[in-house]
């Protein structure tokens, strides 16, 4: 109903800068849906997030980083699951301050992660919107059954975080100006880390061969491990001084311990969360190793249906104040 | 990054509001993913469509309504398609000026159409938005090898239409006070047809029978004849006598002939354009009006890369000074 004339034409934007994307299944994108055909014994696994400027991304924020993220936080999903990512369908919605040098920065910044992820675009709507939204649904496989949900954990299984926890968390705080800034600590590995989530792509399958229960970190460790333990109808209890921090976190937290708070309820860490059976975890921490993801051993699943415990280095479990991400909290 | 504090938190809604839809795939929304278990020998048809505040509706309109919208146009995609509709996922971005009453209407009119249409919600996304945007990614199967796209015209092949065209468009230009009202005329009929799509999924069988290529009529009959003319490598001539109208359209283009182009080029139809070859017309025009559905010859597929043509009562071509909807043209 409102229109802006600054921009080419929708099938003008689609045939300069989606098309060239276009992979398999796609009909070329020159019809109304796209085709799509699992491997016979596999499952089709279906991931979709909405990222919404001023609310997931700033509006001058790198044109080729808002589309990685729109691709990531579902690859992220996906390879969380054991389940190899091979396409998605996009609609990108963009705002009235949106040109064509903006469509085109970022489709670049998607070709390349397109590339990078093995995951063909296979369809899409292109729209007018209030604000620069976009939501991606992406697809993945896994052999049938092989999905690796959040319901799996067991008392005695060892819990697993791959990477590093809490950078983007600070990341964002320094970007917003509500964290001082250290002396010789590196803010723009933490900055990076907001900006660029990093999908644990090389982990799908040493989580599908041995994790009991996994998910991505995106609302923040805590709230996370209590979803994967709700879930899983168990509790577990993690030691603060093993979970894994950057140097510049580290930094951070030794001037000031209330950041574990940040580190540990802040999300959009994308790392990979799961349980491995204590008899797997030496297998699973190799495996991911030789991947080139480091993963640590944080703590133990336990029978039990209360809030998981962070215990403190004192020996004293940590009062987590928020617990994680929420759109619709009050900050 | 923004946050509004005026409504329950992410899991409460979607314990109150969203869990009760789920389907079959959704593991409950209780995990990061949907899981879709294609039948053997069937194809997995994609479509996805981004439904904005503002662009494709209006603020106050009904929320149950601008449910019905966001989920209609994606299954009459796939009902032009000859592909039976059967799961959905959804990106839900809320406005901060839309409270839970509004999401409570909202899914009571999400639930009405899927049982209507026996479309599961399988997985989704809630965020705040800038404005309210529904992005809808719907699955539907087909027989392997038979969807019907929009590249099988063949010279000679009748081109059909279902329903009544041009009368959602008059019904915006009369929302949007643009339009002179007409004395005994049904403008609530015109304004319903804007605000409701009506997919016309009694059609399925018969277009996967008999259409040689087809697809829905979103962005006007003469721009989408002209998608579907160019993707078969063919053209079409158009009776303009045969295009079928309502009462009410038809009581507006008596009085102002100017207005086929608003009927011909203004969108939101939601009808089926199809082509059947000559030798299944009537068995295709006949199962339609078994299924209810009547559906007009408007026309015939002839060979030619020219645009189609619209033959006035006078023999005359109609000029198409729009060539249909477009979310970046000026309008």
């Amino acid at each position: 109903m409102t229109r802006s004339p600054q921009i080419a034409g929708e099938s003008d934007l689609i045939d300069r800068y989606l098309r060239p994307l276009a992979g398999r299944g796609s009909l070329d994108l020159r019809d109304d849906v796209a085709l799509i055909q699992p491997e016979p014994g596999t499952e089709l696994v279906v991931t979709t997030d909405m990222v919404v400027e001023n609310v997931d991304f700033f509006p001058d924020d790198p044109p080729e980083a808002i589309a990685s993220r729109a691709l990531r936080v579902n690859i992220s999903d996906l390879v969380a699951k054991g389940a190899e990512p091979f396409a998605f369908v996009m609609a990108l919605g963009l705002g009235s301050d949106r040109d064509e040098a903006w469509v085109g920065r970022f489709t670049a910044g998607l070709a390349r992660d397109i590339g990078r992820y093995g995951a063909d675009l296979v369809g899409g709507d292109l729209s007018r919107a209030g604000t620069t939204t976009i939501v991606i649904t992406a697809f993945g496989r896994v052999p049938a059954g092989r999905l690796v949900g959040r319901h799996g954990a067991q008392p005695g299984d060892v819990v697993f975080v791959s990477g590093t926890i809490g950078d983007s968390a600070l990341g964002l705080r320094l970007r917003r100006g509500e964290l001082m800034p250290q002396p010789e600590v590196s803010h723009l590995h933490l900055l990076r880390r907001f900006l660029t989530p990093e999908p644990r792509f090389e982990l799908i399958g040493v989580v599908r061969k041995h994790a009991s229960a996994s998910m991505d970190v995106s609302d923040g460790l805590a709230a996370d491990l209590a979803r994967l333990c709700e879930a899983s109808e168990v509790t577990a209890v993690v030691e603060m001084s093993r979970v894994p921090l950057s140097p510049s976190a580290r930094a951070f937290v030794e001037v000031d311990s209330a950041l574990w708070q940040v580190i540990l309820g802040g999300g959009e860490d994308y790392e990979i969360l799961c349980t491995v059976p204590a008899s797997d975890a030496e297998a699973f921490a190799s495996g991911a190793a030789a991947a080139g993801v480091p993963c640590a051993a944080i703590g133990t699943i336990a029978a039990g249906d209360a809030a998981p415990v962070f215990v403190a280095a004192d020996g004293k479990p940590l009062g987590i104040e928020r617990p994680g991400h929420d759109h619709f909290a009050a900050d």
